[in-house]
């Protein structure tokens, strides 16, 4: 597992400082120039291949009328991101990330975790490995979203399995649940909460879901293995990833939360996992869009850290 | 006067209500779309060319002992953008702005407010027009940003003139004042407010300088003029254009903030203005850094706006 080079970080820190800029001025953007050097192991980050991954999944808990969306939308919009007409497409051009859209057995939804476990064992594992080998190995920043009609349902009962609480403290309106779609979804979650008490990583995904959801963890474990920075999305994709830190309270480290979302419980969720989101843009849409936004910031960064001149080289000071 | 065309706002929301995605969860970039609809008269508004201007400027109240940079460096600076090597240099080539960075008069600061005024009329009017002449017709959007030792002291007497209060409300670290220096910079500003008592723009201009907060005042003038939106930068650009105010108080509709700077300064004047930032990214470093980062959500707003397809397009719903 490559681990945080701390001695590339701390050449960057001392960069950062030579720049000609007041010390810390730069404020964000320097902690995110550190951050890049100390994963990518080079006191000057590089940001030339950024990949996108966006996972989609469908998911049995839609039977208990949680969402305004039918289910056939999941695949109808991975049609869309394949056409280059999804929000995610157009921020990806403009950010400079390569995306990829991977449905995943979306006629074969998850079973409903308010009936018994969304998915068995080998179910997860596959969506995992899916994940896991979906990512460049030489990808100098990793972008995680998904879609999936449900999943706002499902990342409310993750958090709560992991973080505690009940329905009410983690369900939001997700795309749009109001009036009886909002009751249906907050009456879902506590009955799977009632059903299900998983302990680790992978039961919390099998008593929940989904395939998305796995796939995330994987694509985050493998990028933790291969050091490659990742930027987490919302509400649904930072719930995902959360799960991991069941098995490891540092699965997470080389994770940047890129926005944070209008959905309510991903204030909650980004606090409890003791982050700060690059960007807030009032964004509750998913796909990755807020993690592709936070890119843009990113690139920043890496633009301020590489290419200004020191105070030596300007003559100043 | 070009002014906002409501009747291509209104197609522009039509249009974001149309698009896949949930209605309002694109969050802010919705409306930034909306906005630069309304100001460039195009249901589809567009970012071809995006024009940054940064005004430098010296000031006479250094001799107060206000600031930890001697002023020569304003000068020094001004080459470093020259040559490239500065932080705004980086951010206007990632976000595709065309960065002209523009000295006033560098070997004659503008007079020690604290002793009398700083500027005489014609000195404020040269300014003014330096700055509207500068603003490119052509622009799809006008960024704006300062550089000028010891224009923090004049933005917080600026500040305190338009909207009240004394040195303690508005006077803020800056570039790095601590200690002596702060306490000259509290000094200097509640003198500066005791001796001058301006109630126009022009009038306030003359009392406490400075030639960048003029050429500001004048690019913010002609962009509204012309109906280029405009993005200001933080703390400096911000009070500079809020002068504006006090001849016309419509005459920032046309400005977006780009960011909330990390100066404690800038929220009070964000607040006085009733206007949100963009961004919040801890920067206090000026040079329109963050009016230019600021611009690369709007390229993400934008682009969503014009490149995604509508339901219908996508065969949804």
């Amino acid at each position: 597992m490559k681990s945080f080079d701390s001695a590339a970080a701390a050449q960057a820190r001392a960069r950062q400082d030579s720049l000609t800029k007041p010390p810390g001025s730069l404020g964000r953007l320097e902690d995110l120039a550190v951050f890049m050097a100390g994963w990518q192991g080079r006191a000057r980050p590089r940001l030339d291949h950024a990949q996108a991954l966006v996972f989609a999944g469908n998911h049995g808990v839609v039977a208990q009328g949680v969402n305004p969306f039918p289910a056939a939308v999941t695949g109808l919009m991975v049609r869309n991101f394949d056409a280059g007409g999804a929000a995610i497409n157009q921020l990806c051009r403009v950010a400079g990330a390569d995306l990829t859209a991977i449905p995943l057995d979306l006629d074969r939804p998850t079973a409903d975790f308010t009936q018994g476990p969304a998915m068995t064992r080998p179910e997860v594992e596959e969506a995992m490995h899916i994940g896991a080998n979906a990512v460049n190995p030489q990808a100098d920043v990793l972008i995680l979203g998904e879609m999936g009609i449900g999943n706002s349902t499902v990342a409310a009962a993750l958090a709560a399995s992991v973080w505690g609480g009940g329905a009410a403290d983690w369900v939001g309106p997700g795309t749009g649940a109001t009036g009886d779609i909002l009751a249906n979804k907050l009456r879902a979650v506590d009955a799977g909460l009632a059903r299900h008490r998983p302990t680790t990583a992978a039961e919390t995904l099998m008593a929940f879901g989904g395939r998305e959801q796995a796939a995330i963890c994987g694509a985050v474990m493998a990028a933790r293995h291969q050091g490659i920075p990742v930027i987490l999305d919302g509400f649904i994709c930072t719930a995902a990833a959360a799960v991991l830190t069941r098995d490891d309270p540092d699965a997470l480290v080389h994770c940047l939360i890129g926005h944070q979302s209008a959905e309510p419980g991903h204030r909650r969720l980004i606090a409890c996992l003791d982050k700060q989101p690059v960007l807030s843009l009032d964004l509750r849409l998913g796909e990755g869009s807020g993690a592709a936004i936070a890119l843009m910031i990113l690139r920043a960064a890496v633009a301020c850290h590489d290419g200004m001149a020191t105070f030596a080289e300007a003559g100043i000071g």
